[in-house]
């Protein structure tokens, strides 16, 4: 049986990082390779009691179809709650529900991006973007960051020269996977640049709100006049990932292209989902439930960062990020930290390796770690044992 | 501002359906245009109970990131409970969980199909799928039917002389919008045409269980012994849609192809929604659900077409579906459904007019009906207010 697969479809492998998760779900692996939420933190006994109500209350409606926008009092809330902390007033028209960011970010590779063409990404950059956008066999250009975010100058050179950039894709908060955060002044120009060489930009957030020191920064979508910014937020950082409901905000003209083409993949998120997640949003404070992470996971990537300090060879560099859910260590040139992971498995910890975080290749000596679903004592322990690991390279 | 969108992206158009429904959903209107199932029919009590049960029992589980391929007890069950009754013998390693149907039908357009490749389906088809579709820019071919569904030699003709038919997408039970169910010889002739022209066949069936007379037919899929058919199942019109909970069972290196893509364009469905509808299906059973469905769609369905005869002109034909929730409608040639509608509204009644279900136009003296969900008198006077304004082009 010879299957004859689309040339895309030839094109896509199984995502590296999603082999390597099976072999890391081991119970005695402490695994600082996925990207989860503490499930414990989640509201379940919220979430009972507004599962229940929406189904006592609106049982009929609930568990029926329902507009591909999503579920308006949500939409509403998304421009009330979460954008105006963004810096952004709009209203729930501007907003449409997706399946989480990755939805919004799979979307706007199909609605900007032809076959050949360019889309600039940060380099290194989100993994689940990279797979996604590779379906519709882009090139990709990485722009360089320093501990800023992206360099404007570098990414100003290149929409200069390159003419077939459509897209650019940003993390300007607690990147994944370097946890970097942008400057404001390189959020607002980039912003300026987007409409100087009239290239949208796709501002994916996820993270943002997980800010442990500091104060809040402004969206890059903020500075965004004309909208050539469009915004791409979540609450499976902040809320409960299992519901996969996130948002795309933009302007009218653009959000039309995203609602036919949510329309034509999936008619809609699911409609109780939605309608549980409204109402606790409206019986509860999602920021008081966010502080509540923000301490969990703020002791946690504190521990993380000491213990690299004290158990990592002193060479091994590492971010040193405010917020969300991930930190980036540097290894001297010639290492690849794909190797390394195989003498990690045998010591039982594991991360990700950061080779597959750029598109174009290169750079095996990076690794991602994350702190967010592991506890304290095991984070000691699993630095303490790759630390040793690393020990061997230095 | 002038966007620089993709030419898939500059090709879409809000689909013509979606801004009817907006005309039709004036409570004043007997609205004949939606495909709705019937909200009073969801199991609202048992919703209520398993969802408690599941966050009660595994809240944070249920609430976390999961599987791309889906809750593996639910796969289970529909390999088990669902396709068993397709005549096709699989275990839930063979199954993925999808958004509804549509994602499957998305997918695979994405999967099989580059620009300028030929779809095969029938004439008309479902219009959701040709929209769907419509995003990979293919050209379409329609295949004519009868009362058996597709007629096979002009589908085989069409494989003999078109060597750029990389897709056969069809509906053989109680097909959208027209109602016809294929036969049996005619659904084995097409697996058998599938492997000889090693082109595969997306069988969707959304309405098959929706039987209100005779026997099941087996579906393509059990006829299938090389892998060439991919079989769409959805719990949207047995169960909840608001949940939008569908599958693919397809042979293991196609599977894998969709979980990537899938991957790539949500992660994954709800887990709560998975795991309430898996908990559901342990603790009822969904076949006596069913039956209770078929009761009152058999005889709405009746009803609706007793009413016909009676009030729409002798010469005005229509299919005689025996399941499902739809029948078509013929005019004689020269008139336009999508004129005629404009009438039919002054009228407070709608249907949904046929052309747009022909990807390649024409054929504008058809219309759809749904009985699904609408109350007995309602279906009575708005047929008859139906017959009104159709016997004005008599």
């Amino acid at each position: 049986m010879k299957i004859n697969f689309s040339e895309r479809a030839n094109g896509l492998k199984a995502s590296e990082i999603r082999e390597l998760l099976k072999l890391t779900e081991m119970p005695e692996v402490i695994s600082f390779a996925g990207g989860l939420p503490a499930p414990e933190l989640f509201p379940v006994d919220g979430m009972k009691k507004v599962t229940q109500e929406v189904l006592e209350k609106d049982g009929q409606v609930a568990l029926q179809y329902s507009t591909t926008e999503g579920f308006k009092p949500l939409r509403d809330i998304i421009a009330k709650q979460r954008m105006s902390r963004e810096g952004v007033d709009v209203t729930g028209d501007d907003i449409i529900v997706t399946s989480g960011s990755q939805e919004g970010i799979e979307f706007s590779a199909k609605i900007f991006v032809n076959e050949g063409d360019t889309i600039i990404c940060e380099s290194p950059s989100y993994l689940g973007a990279i797979g996604a956008f590779k379906a519709y066999r882009p090139n990709f250009s990485e722009i360089e960051m320093d501990e800023h975010g992206i360099i404007i100058e570098k990414l100003e050179e290149e929409l200069k020269k390159n003419k077939k950039v459509k897209m650019i894709y940003t993390i300007p908060d607690f990147q994944n996977p370097t946890g970097i955060t942008m400057s404001d002044d390189r959020r607002k120009r980039i912003a300026e640049l987007a409409k100087e060489y009239q290239v949208p930009v796709i501002e994916d957030n996820p993270y943002g709100e997980l800010i442990f020191e500091g104060t809040t920064h402004p969206s890059i979508k903020s500075f965004d006049k004309d909208g050539w910014v469009i915004y791409l937020g979540t609450f499976s950082k902040t809320f409960c990932p299992g519901l996969r409901l996130g948002w795309i905000c933009a302007a009218p003209e653009i959000l039309e292209k995203y609602i036919i083409i949510k329309q034509g993949v999936d008619l809609q998120c699911s409609t109780l989902d939605q309608r549980a997640a409204a109402l606790f949003m409206q019986k509860y404070d999602l920021n008081e439930h966010v502080e509540e992470i923000k301490k969990v996971y703020g002791k946690r990537r504190k521990l993380m960062l000491e213990s690299m300090d004290k158990y990592f060879p002193k060479e091994v560099k590492h971010t040193n990020p405010y917020g969300g859910l991930f930190t980036w260590v540097y290894l001297k040139e010639g290492l690849d930290s794909a190797e390394i992971l195989k003498e990690a498995l045998k010591e039982n910890v594991a991360y990700v390796p950061g080779g597959p975080f750029f598109p174009n290749g290169g750079h095996k000596n990076h690794f991602r770690l994350n702190y967010s679903c592991m506890s304290e004592d095991k984070i000691v322990e699993g630095i303490k044992r790759l630390g040793k690991v690393l020990a061997k390279y230095y």
